[in-house]
């Protein structure tokens, strides 16, 4: 028997599944028996709770249909794997169950957190002699993972942002000055702000794009915030900006913690990170008596598959089945890279490198690439980030909505 | 010369833009000359500023743009026609700008103020024996105005919610019970919970549906609300409700209210009806321990063009041209209406009918349409909304992101 077995881990996004179904069919062509897929993750195998994909993707219909499906369609989990010292017995388990099910090789989509899983599993499988191969398969809407030139799952959340953005914008030019609303919206992204810097990509021909963008790269500073607003409202009769949840002020505070609301805690106490756009929109209110709205893209942003990009969801799919081709030629412990090969027209290719240079390696926006004194983005950004939100792959639509497909 | 005048009134729609495109197409059919269009409704048309539609629309291509183009392509506003006793200087204002440009008729787009205004002046006319006709095309995305089955605007916005709700399901579904989360989506309608309800919509053969919806039709209960939180926190992995932002306690109290944060409040010290989700979060958190997280629509709902019903879109060019009819034919204090005249396959028509029994009237979901013990929406209203969210008219695609028509 030849089997292979997928899991998918950490946030979801809208092409998550595509690595899956790019996975499932290199899988088929190579001659793997089984495609095994892990629900929720680690967490779920080491309860072996697993499904065999046949079951739900031997039909092209299902195929189609998984390609614009978003969050994780197997299940994800949060998962951190212990040290091997801390640990053992999970490592034996996982093992047991790898040879249980006769599976020779173990692929995981996900961000940092997820490549550093495959680490440390395929460091234990070389020093302990185990044949099983272990390969990353890259996927964060935060884009913030190292060597590979963007990451899938980022390209179809900008087109979420750029879109939504422009129609924002619209909503708020309808009315005249007298009605001035100051639109604040707050976009994901606590360290890197490559997802609040796609806002720039509302503006082209036909829209004046947002009035600027506030990214985590650069230090907040309240003061100049307010100046900017009471200058654009000065001759304005809209104003959009947008703010990274993650917009930290110079003594490390986050701007959520700048209000005085009791906002909510988690079951341990933990702050929830959220509530930037509304603690500024009180501000702004307070300060310059203008009326306010806070937008917050929340979970639409990664789960929007409706809206999602084609290229990629190619990619997605792409990254997914060279990790198979990779562990199938007996080569483990790395992550497939996205490589741009050409700039006009934009063309891609999939490569792979050592996880260890990977796993808990975060990569922000080159500083190049903010115009920090306009707070906009710089050409070079646009180049970089367009080509990754072109085209569609549109929802089959049922009684008026898309349909999914979803595990029995 | 034979003219006529548009003009766009209150909050923007996915498709009031498709109103004015089905107004220009058949003033030009009956050979009108000029069909003008008030920028900023009738606060702009009393400052003189109308552009004529030619310039825009005599092309295809931008008559088709213009359909999926959302917010108010000629501006809108919230200006209130002051009663003619208060105020005679203004009807005086309009009428001689009417003759002026030698307009015959005025079509004003809107809700249940903007029907007012219509009231209004075509009182006036036939008061004062001026020969201008007025006419009302129905226009609200919280679908409350009587007499007509249903407001262009309403699908849109419905079919917006369900798509987003079915999406926001499944990535809060993607973690295990151990991460379980309670979501909870504020949708816009502050007296009448037709979008809220349109939540009902999500639940299909591939998605569960909401756990519970909440209206402003309903009396909230705080503590019904609480325990019903805690019975699904037993058994489901994810959790996720729908409220309107107005919903009150008992006593008269928005939700909203119910927490002790300070929000913004606008230039004239109004308090803003928004953070009933987040309220609601917070109190959850609280009595609860559970996660949470508060999801607003906000004004994505209403201007998500690139994810209008096609239904919608050509039923608000239909009310459109009616009313051009209309008025061609000498009729005047009216409002376009939908009738529904078949069930399966749907069909509509328009109708018209006298301003004075729909101006300032409100139509509430019917209580039978109302599971008040579940917190869910009869198979009645299921029935009624869902044809309305049939179809699509896809968004033009340029570089990753929808093209819209704008003014010059």
């Amino acid at each position: 028997m030849k089997n292979i077995i997928v899991g998918q881990s950490g946030g979801p996004t809208s092409v998550i599944n595509s690595s899956i179904a790019g996975v499932y069919k290199k899988a088929k062509e190579l001659g793997y028996d089984h495609v095994y897929g892990m629900v929720n993750g680690i967490e779920g195998f080491l309860n072996d709770n697993i499904i065999d994909l046949d079951d739900y993707l031997s039909n092209d219909e299902n195929y189609e249909l998984l390609k614009r499906t978003p969050s994780a369609f197997l299940g994800s989990c949060r998962y951190k794997l212990p040290k091997f010292e801390d640990d053992p017995d999970t490592y034996k388990k996982i093992f047991e169950l790898l040879e249980k099910h006769e599976i020779e090789s173990l692929l995981y989509t996900g961000g940092n957190d997820s490549m550093d899983t495959v680490k440390m599993l395929s460091d234990y499988a070389k020093e302990n002699g185990k044949s099983q191969k272990f390969f990353g398969v890259p996927k964060t809407i935060d884009n913030d993972l190292p060597i590979t030139d963007h990451c899938p799952g980022y390209g179809s959340c900008a087109k979420y942002i750029a879109t939504s953005l422009k129609e924002i914008i619209r909503d708020n030019e309808s009315f005249n000055k007298s009605r001035l609303t100051v639109c604040i919206v707050e976009i994901m992204g606590r360290h890197a702000g490559w997802l609040t810097a796609a806002a720039a990509l509302a503006k082209d021909d036909n829209c004046s794009g947002v009035d600027a963008i506030y990214l985590p790269e650069d230090t907040f500073d309240l003061d100049e915030f307010l100046n900017r607003v009471k200058t654009l409202a000065e001759t304005k009769s809209s104003i959009v900006i947008a703010v990274s949840e993650g917009i930290q002020t110079a003594d490390g505070k986050f701007v959520c913690e700048l209000g005085a609301d009791d906002r909510a805690v988690d079951a341990f106490g933990h702050k929830q990170l959220s509530g930037c756009a509304s603690t500024l929109c009180n501000i702004v209110a307070k300060e310059t008596g203008l009326k306010t709205r806070a937008i917050e893209f929340s979970t639409l942003q990664r789960a929007a598959s409706h809206l999602a990009s084609l290229t990629d969801i190619n990619e997605a799919e792409a990254v997914g089945a060279r990790a198979v081709e990779e562990v199938n030629k007996g080569n483990t412990g790395m992550m497939v890279t996205i490589q741009r090969v050409s700039e006009d027209p934009y063309k891609s290719e999939t490569d792979v490198y050592d996880i260890h240079d990977i796993a808990n390696v975060e990569k922000k926006i080159p500083d190049e690439w903010i115009d920090k004194e306009n707070k906009q983005m710089t050409e070079e950004f646009i180049k970089y980030a367009r080509p990754l939100i072109i085209g569609e792959l549109l929802p089959i639509f049922k009684d008026g909505v898309p349909t999914h497909l979803v595990r029995k």
